[in-house]
């Protein structure tokens, strides 16, 4: 479905009066980058100049603007620029807090977390009061947690092996040196030709053996019946998920699936293009997903992504969050890394996406040791992109434009 | 939840070779219809230089683009300047063939329309094959109902009574005025205070008796719990429906309602905010909705409408159009016509929205005589504004915004 992605990213930089700065990004695979960015001007009357010390009441301003909510509500290119614009805002207070935004997240008290949420239209999954209950009954052990991370990290998986178009002998190297490094879980993208996935999955399959999970992701290929046929012939590789295995709009299309390939015992993931927390409420009311994959970027940054990891607790359901693009492994591991330490307080059945692409243009790049995310320990939300990618890869007067033909 | 609307629109003009024209807009309330425009941009090398006399492919080649399905897939700002740019090319289609859109469309062939509709993500709940088994039902009567059509046109509805901040005697008036004017129903905005709709609804009912039909309209306003409480305590007074009780993204939420509304005989509608044919198919799938508000420009324009029409038709509820705003009632009367003549074949329970509104600034306006839309005979859809308009309000350099102070 993305068979030719530019990546790309809407970068916003929030400056106060004393010259703190604070970075946010929000991810593009190319066209329509500048979309984003005509979005991100759109909200700036609602930043300068105003306060951001209540990040509750920020999140909520840009998301509420009842002219803007016209072109949503709370969805697509306006939902992705609040999302720039609210992850720059905690990049710049965890900056101030000399803290990682995960730590600064896992410090605070339950009362002040949910503040942070817009509660509107959860009510009849979550109240404010059940999220309460949920955060104080995960405060015993929260150091011990927090001490946990910072020794041994958070899981990760790697996508690397996994493109569709690698030859079957890259897809065996990297399946082999990804478990060498340590990963306990690769993924391998499907949905393009039957027969391929299933000679590639069945490679796979042995080329990691049997303790190793292999999940599989259609990027939305597919319909319901689609789906089912599909996996059902993948089924003997043991696939531990599929993901995306059709329009993330369709709650009650992945309920169908879900019960579908329940008897196979492969789960169903989604969530990198669901649109925000109404939706994700609504695709565990309806049992239809195993696996709640938040982005960091897609919802409106942070603080819609506390209502999804506060939401996903109360189902019970593991969060694994989607990573790659430009940015997304440096700012989602934040996330993950305060639901362990002060939500869900699991590690079980939970990983956080790794593709090794682009982390040499931040300033804080995420890093990976023996298949584990370690713990970020500067202040921030590791959202800075370094200086000199910016003077070179800025459209449209970065050099690098300057050798594109039609840039 | 709109208090300060200020009516906008992205305008598109199509220009062929040969000189002929063809427009299309998007409706937006302010604040953010710049950003429609540079997603209109964003599309245009997809239309500048290709040709659309396949518009199944037209449609599909402005949705499906692989970088630009990143922003939604098919929501929110991107679908918006779609819709301009796909009904633009409808009415482009409709001048050339000298019929208005609403005929061009009820004299084509079943094979011909279901070839316009993208049936991605559709078939758990219509196939190509069962759409065109209802359209090759919907044969026998075409002409006499065409004729109808022209004789008597099509009921509407009218909002103008209801809006909130009326003073009662204002209500009371246009009520009256209403039901003079030959309108079979009013819609009255609801939710800001229980106690003033109470007494508003009260009001309406005894200015209308009995046999006038009240819809009463939230605009998102609430949650599923406050809808259930809020319409119980409107009850008595005999609502029709109720339009938008929550978020347009809550599928589940809107099921809920209607089962708890079900036993008082108050219907649900929602769709103005709906944001595809994926979400109108499982709001028909989870029996969420009694009545289908299609909007002329949210969805991806005349293609996506028609797979919701197709879809209504399936699950035999009725469609009754959101409309007002800048060209809506112009434009969506064009699918309420085509859907009587060759889809559903049916006008009961079947109303357009009315606004008395703007219309004086196209060339071809929306005409209502005795609380009916006359058929348009003009060719195209209705969709052009006047020059002297475009002249008087063009953003930024029309002499309308001289003397607007922050313009």
């Amino acid at each position: 479905m993305n068979p030719d992605p530019d990546y790309s990213a809407a970068y916003v930089v929030l400056r106060t009066e004393d010259g703190s700065e604070g970075y946010g990004l929000t991810f593009t695979i190319g066209r329509g980058n500048e979309v984003c960015r005509a979005a991100i001007d759109a909200l700036a009357p609602l930043v300068i100049g105003d306060g951001i010390d209540d990040l509750g009441e920020f999140a909520r301003r840009l998301t509420h603007d009842s002219q803007i909510r016209w072109l949503g509500p709370e969805k697509g290119v306006m939902h992705l620029a609040a999302a720039a614009l609210i992850n720059a805002a905690w990049d710049l207070t965890a900056r101030a807090a000399g803290k990682p935004v995960w730590r600064l997240l896992a410090d605070m008290e339950p009362e002040q977390i949910v503040d942070l949420v817009d509660w509107r239209y959860l009510s009849d999954a979550l109240t404010r009061d059940e999220a309460l209950a949920l955060l104080h009954a995960a405060r015993p052990g929260r150091e011990q947690r927090i001490a946990r991370l910072m020794a041994d990290g958070y899981p990760a998986y790697t996508t690397s092996p996994g493109w569709l178009g690698y030859h079957d002998d890259k897809l065996v190297r990297l399946a082999k040196e990804a478990v060498a490094d340590g990963y306990q879980q690769i993924k391998l993208k499907v949905g393009a030709d039957l027969a391929d996935d299933v000679r590639r999955m069945e490679l796979a399959r042995r080329t990691v053996g049997d303790d190793i999970r292999i999940a599989v992701d259609a990027n939305q290929r597919w319909d319901v019946g689609t789906a089912l046929e599909w996996m059902t012939a993948l089924a003997p590789y043991r696939p531990w998920w599929i993901e995306e295995p059709t329009s993330p709009d369709d709650i009650l299309g992945h309920a169908a699936i879900r019960r579908g390939l329940l008897p196979a015992g492969i789960k169903v993931a989604t969530g990198e293009h669901v649109q925000n927390r109404i939706v994700f409420k609504q695709l565990l009311q309806a049992e239809a997903v195993d696996i709640v994959q938040i982005d960091a970027c897609r919802v409106a940054g942070v603080n819609e992504n506390i209502a999804i990891l506060l939401l996903a607790a109360k189902f019970g359901k593991p969060v694994c969050p989607h990573a790659g693009g430009v940015g997304l492994c440096e700012l989602v591991q934040h996330l993950s890394m305060f639901d362990y330490a002060a939500v869900s307080g699991r590690l079980d059945d939970r990983v956080i996406e790794f593709v090794d692409h682009l982390h040499e243009h931040f300033e804080d790049p995420a890093v990976i040791v023996n298949g584990a995310y370690r713990a970020p320990t500067a202040p921030g939300f590791s959202a800075r992109i370094r200086p000199a990618t910016l003077r070179e890869f800025s459209y449209p007067d970065g050099p690098a434009w300057a050798s594109e033909g039609d840039a």
